[in-house]
């Protein structure tokens, strides 16, 4: 499958903004002819020749069977038919980012019961209404409470009781008198303020009253909510779990990690990369590697991985005929490869597979072309799966630094590096043009650069749609 | 240890402007007295009584005997003391998250091999220069290279080998010239435009080059990054290690989430919490849960847990006289509580105890204060050991939509939810006072709100800095 061969049947596909017309070359996808040229990204390079506009002939009719379809049309697919995990019932520290799935109602009052907010003397507030230094309140002090489980206590007029923060408050107290307004005293106590009833006071249910809801669905859990949820006396929650996500690769000249390559055969990148990408949107991810060769066995690990998971993941070429993986995928059920209107790209694949109808999304074997779609399809696919309400990462509008040019009916992915700019908003430098497979390139960016299909050419200084691809969440 | 016995040695402490002057009582503690003053948070409530400006009395002399310290001293003395673990060598998908250790030098060129970067023909620029549709150059096909291992293969003038993206250029090609631009042919093949040479090919080293960096010291290890370790052939890679973070609880009021808590008792919450927010700030936490209060027992827990930790963390009252866990821990090693002038707190304590001399921080017991000294000191204090550059949470500046009092001399942390205003920047509104131990109100922050020390009002429409709590990184 190649990079070009479409059908051409998107109205202005590969429309003659898009071309070079001077050379018949694209023009974002020509390569800097010399070092020289470096950063003159997609700048006309070719003097000489001529093309008529419009002349680019077709490709041969029966060379692409499915019609090209848009991306929010592939990703309507995908999202649409991507089902819900059941939630499950995890202890409180598993449960650590994943979204509550029930409404968590405490059946305790929290606090427990009436208790001192700080150290203090807990007193009547009466008795020490209008105490000033000058004309203290003085109290006899009848005991003294520290945090932790006690008997019951309670004063009378006249009468404070020591406590410490977190304490229980003697029954006939209304107040906390903080030891700094005091005397200090153990027998009696010289009181030099009046607080007013209820103050340095934690009633019992402030917090949460029984019966009320501590924790709502769809609450993401962090910290807070795990101390909230401890504090109500919760050692479990349901939540909807991380879908697992097994990842393959697929290709004849793929060879492990581990392995040195052979000429013309390359490392197995993109089970580890979709793996931890997959990870790092929320996915448990189980990397199985480079699919087997022989049919038979390749049916069987499929199988395998589909029994397995919530969501099969596999990166390869796939869309020649005759390919193995394709024709071991449709025996499994309905796999639709199509060609998507995006660069890079356009490969893509989506299907329900097995007797579970197990969402299968095929990517590109091309390290770059894979995380994009990754980046694309499978990342919202995933955050759906965790019932995120937010299923895309957030864009922002940047100050492009260079000229970009991009082909028109496409939609391309560029990696960048956006930074804030000095006077405020943001300014994306775009690394490369998208069209290789640059991964020393795509390491250092941390962005991706979104140019819609309608557009052909942003100037420098103009603004674009940029995707900053933060880690996690 | 109340919030309030501090010994008055910071100048200014507990001034004048931080007193509703004609109650004697702090405005910013006050609680509302009744369901109808519910926002009125500090406003002056009693009109009666009088006190005289500086007549609040000093707190007993022997109750601090340390002096109150600055936040940004605590933290310097924790920072400062902090160890780095050393890099250790992991799996490449068991580095995802952490900072690379090494300098990645690639023994191999990648690609490794001249390759198409797409589906075409493989051809020498100067036999298709000039070509256009009305006068096509034709070349003989000599064969056909997919993807993969394969022989080596050359063209001569006037020929051209059919290639499929990522195949081995033949030797003698110097384009690709793609299939659209082509007649398709098999045996023979038109080529209606002449491409530059060196279009569409990836030549070897391109990407990385033998004996160049693929990937720096300090770089986050992320799925990019992980794609490019294995390209070049790296399985493992050095990484700054997860800090090994022990989370303890101490209190003798605390029961275990699974217990129902008898009168007075409360639910240990810290252990999970913090736990939580070690994980979530890149630690590897471990909930050891609450302290024994047996002294030879509680000994030995504390021992155990500094020898398989880089940081002990321990939520916990601590600071009466006679606490058994004080007196465990100034038996391990110098350990120093101090009155931080900060709220909620004060009370923080830091020291490196045992054979390796371990860091070991102590928060308050208090669940809202506990997770708020782990914000400011806890985890500042991970990311370093992570080895990360930036230490400390972004802050943004807020409108407050609400009036805001804090004490003078005092930092204070507010819990707040912060939300972008329609006419941009932030806006933010707090979640009550600060003062009680509200996890509820807690649970639905999103953000901290930080007064300085010298302020003691944020008048609604004022600035005030934020603290964005998300989740993750």
């Amino acid at each position: 499958m190649t990079e070009d061969g479409r059908d051409g049947t998107v109205p202005g596909y590969r429309d003659t903004t898009a071309l070079d017309l001077r050379s018949g070359t694209p023009v974002w996808d020509v390569p800097a002819p010399s070092p020289a040229a470096d950063g003159a990204v997609g700048t006309p390079v070719h003097e000489t020749t001529a093309i008529d506009r419009g002349a680019v002939p077709p490709p041969p009719a029966a060379a692409e069977p499915a019609p090209p379809r848009g991306v929010e049309q592939h990703l309507d697919e995908i999202l649409s038919a991507v089902p819900q995990p059941d939630p499950i019932e995890l202890a409180v520290l598993d449960a650590q980012g994943l979204l509550c799935a029930e409404e968590v109602v405490s059946q305790r009052a929290l606090p427990a019961f009436d208790q001192a907010a700080l150290d203090g003397y807990a007193a009547r507030a009466l008795d020490v209404e209008g105490a000033t230094p000058a004309e203290p309140a003085r109290l006899s002090v009848v005991g003294e409470t520290v945090a932790g489980p006690s008997g019951p206590a309670s004063i009378g007029p006249g009468m404070a009781q020591k406590v410490a923060a977190g304490a229980m408050l003697p029954a006939g107290a209304d107040v906390v008198v903080p030891v700094v307004w005091t005397d200090g005293g153990m027998a009696t106590v010289a009181v030099h303020a009046g607080p007013l009833a209820g103050t340095y006071v934690r009633r019992a249910g402030d917090d949460v009253a029984p019966g009320t809801t501590a924790v709502q669905v769809g609450t993401p859990i962090g910290p807070a909510q795990i101390s909230l949820l401890a504090a109500v006396g919760r050692d479990r929650v349901q939540v909807r779990p991380r879908p697992r996500v097994a990842v393959l690769s697929a290709g004849g000249e793929l060879v492990d990690i581990s392995t040195t390559p052979a000429p013309g055969q390359v490392v197995d990148v993109n089970s580890y990369a979709l793996a931890a990408a997959a990870r790092d949107a929320g996915a448990e991810a189980y990397r199985w590697g480079i699919l087997p060769a022989e049919p038979r066995r390749l049916s069987e690990v499929l199988e395998s991985q589909l029994l397995r998971s919530d969501l099969v993941l596999v990166a390869g070429t796939l869309a020649s005929e005759g390919d193995p993986v394709q024709e071991a995928l449709a025996a499994l059920g309905p796999m639709h490869f199509s060609q998507v209107t995006m660069h890079p790209g356009p490969v893509q694949a989506f299907g329900r597979l097995g007797r579970d109808a197990v969402p299968v999304i095929c990517v590109p074997g091309e390290p770059v072309a894979a995380l994009v779609a990754f980046e694309v399809f499978v990342r919202p696919a995933i955050r759906m799966m965790l019932g995120k309400r937010q299923l895309f990462r957030r864009t922002v509008q940047a100050i492009a630094a260079e000229r970009l040019l991009s082909p028109l009916g496409y939609r391309q992915y560029l990696h960048g590096q956006v930074m804030r700019h000095p006077d405020g908003g943001y300014v994306v430098e775009p690394l490369g043009d998208g069209d290789e497979a640059m991964l020393a390139r795509m390491a250092r960016a941390n962005c991706l650069i979104v140019v819609d299909e309608d557009v052909t050419e942003v100037a420098a200084g103009g603004l674009v749609t940029v995707m900053p691809l933060l880690l996690g969440g």
